[in-house]
């Protein structure tokens, strides 16, 4: 019989088929395959994108030329623009305001065709020194009020432009899935006085069995209530609130292990397309939430979401998390 | 500017792109287009499912042989099983239970290749009283707090078998979404002391540029909240909590609103995947949900849920509702 899992944080149920789990080669995904073409991203198309906001460059090179390692431009096509204000208005029983925000593109490296798996730690390092450099920048702009970093890595995963690129968005309000998260983790906090992550690390490194990978300071596990096929979390051991508080110090871990983690996903799924996600505190808000904790969820694109799932958010999983690691695991 | 407008039932923001809007041939979706081979839910094929659990068919005709209209059995590989209790428990801070419900399939005519456009109006009635008879089963089941009905068509809406089915999911407990739905009619109703449906269906009545169909009985419209380009609500004019009671005289307004609606999008996207989902009331509560308003909510499978919308659950429309409503209304 499957199994009913309650998350803890957002109240979501997920069926876990503990009966006849599929095993890897079940899946049938859709490959991602690079295509080639000209790439705004590349090296010499620096004049495609709009002038860049930041990067880190040689010395000796100009902005928005060549020589850079890592290049923040904002999207093209901006779902979001940083002009104006949000005007809230009513239209009979709807509400409406501006799209007031911002939309900027990372490009990680100069390199088409390299996943993080393929590039050097410093490489990677560079590309989380950067997102937090980017996400200190726009904290400052007290009309957002939250900063969302994902990666789209894969035609399946939605990335319509395949040189590897890692997205910021700020908004200026909190979105409703990081308020699911913040109201659950609030609810325990009011109930058990602890942060409900630090009590989820504690809990996984007693049981270990859901357990990928472990540094000093960062922990990348299958949670027990994950929604997809090999869903990742990855998260720092000590309690950080925000994503861009990591420390220094800390950077050089969460760079191995996310790089790690995904070269162990791509040996089991050859060019699988995936996305990630960064849950981070809110920003600008009144109070100092001393109860999230920030971390990263990991989803490989291996099935489609459907009916199911539309009609209800909660999830059904072909093989759980136990097992999933228990695959990542044995992967070298 | 993009148009921020918040959802005022689940209080979810969508951005909508008014500025750069696409237009019908810029999706690019991936085409549904059957395989053949052999069917279990074809006619001579009854032995490969389980034993079915009702159907209409020729009165001379036995069960699990052909002869049928319509035919609803047990799903192979059930999400769910109705065995047994739900067993609560606990696992350190995580939630667990079994897995008790049903998992049924309505097999919607004999006919590989019909979608429900194109079968005829009778056919579609039938699917719907089938529908009707099976949820009204299912309630008798006290353990059983909601009944799903959702339609997957095509592989890129999550369809495994190509013959048109739709699947019926009864539930041990209110699904997430619906709550959130069920939440917000009541904060508006406690507010306004009306179903904020039938206000939704009083605005865009005297609005009618988001309206696509309209009957004696129902309303096909996109709403203005839109999460998807093209997406879809057919909603019945009385207020009626549960889709299975709509009455007998209705069914008929019902079944051509339905088959008008999806023809006229497969018009625009040519084999276009799409799901579609029965939003309903749950069942066997304590108390008679007068607030809630069944309803359709249809999505064609015209882009792909990436980071963005997996880190807010927000979405971004790359067409407004009213100019999606506008292609749809053209189309004869």
């Amino acid at each position: 019989m499957a199994e009913l899992r309650r998350d803890p944080i957002a109240g979501r149920w997920v069926i876990v088929d503990n009966e006849h789990p599929n095993k890897p080669e079940d899946f049938e995904y859709e490959q991602s395959i690079p295509k080639g073409g000209i790439c705004p991203f590349c090296y010499g198309n620096e004049s495609m994108t709009p002038p860049e906001i930041d990067s880190f460059r040689d010395s000796h090179s100009a902005p928005n030329t060549s020589g850079w390692q890592v290049r923040v431009v904002p999207n093209k096509f901006p779902a979001l623009e940083a002009k104006g204000d949000l005007n809230r208005r009513g239209l009979g029983i709807y509400d409406m305001s501006n799209g007031v925000g911002t939309h900027e593109v990372l490009i990680e490296s100069p390199s088409h065709d390299k996943d993080i798996p393929d590039l050097l730690n410093q490489e990677v390092e560079n590309i989380i020194s950067m997102a937090h450099r980017r996400s200190n920048e726009l904290i400052k702009d007290k009309r957002f009020k939250y900063i969302l970093l994902f990666r789209n890595y894969g035609r399946a995963a939605g990335a319509s432009l395949e040189h590897p690129h890692t997205q910021i968005i700020a908004l200026p309000m909190v979105p409703k899935n990081a308020m699911e998260e913040i109201r659950g983790a609030h609810k325990y906090f009011e109930y058990r006085g602890r942060c409900i992550y630090c009590d989820i690390i504690r809990q996984e490194t007693q049981e270990k069995e859901r357990i990928i990978l472990e540094n000093k300071h960062f922990l990348s596990f299958c949670p027990f209530v994950s929604r997809f096929p090999f869903e990742i979390w990855i998260i720092p051991k000590r309690h950080v609130g925000y994503f861009s508080h990591t420390p220094q110090e800390e950077i050089a871990d969460l760079a191995s292990i996310l790089k790690e983690t995904i070269a162990k996903i791509k040996k089991i799924f050859v060019n699988v397309s995936y996305n990630f996600i960064i849950h981070s505190s809110p920003i600008n808000g009144d109070d100092d939430i001393e109860y999230y904790h920030w971390h990263i969820e990991f989803m490989p694109k291996l099935m489609r979401v459907a009916g199911f799932e539309w009609g209800t958010g909660f999830y059904i999983d072909p093989i759980s998390p136990e097992l999933s690691a228990q695959y990542l695991k044995a992967i070298k």
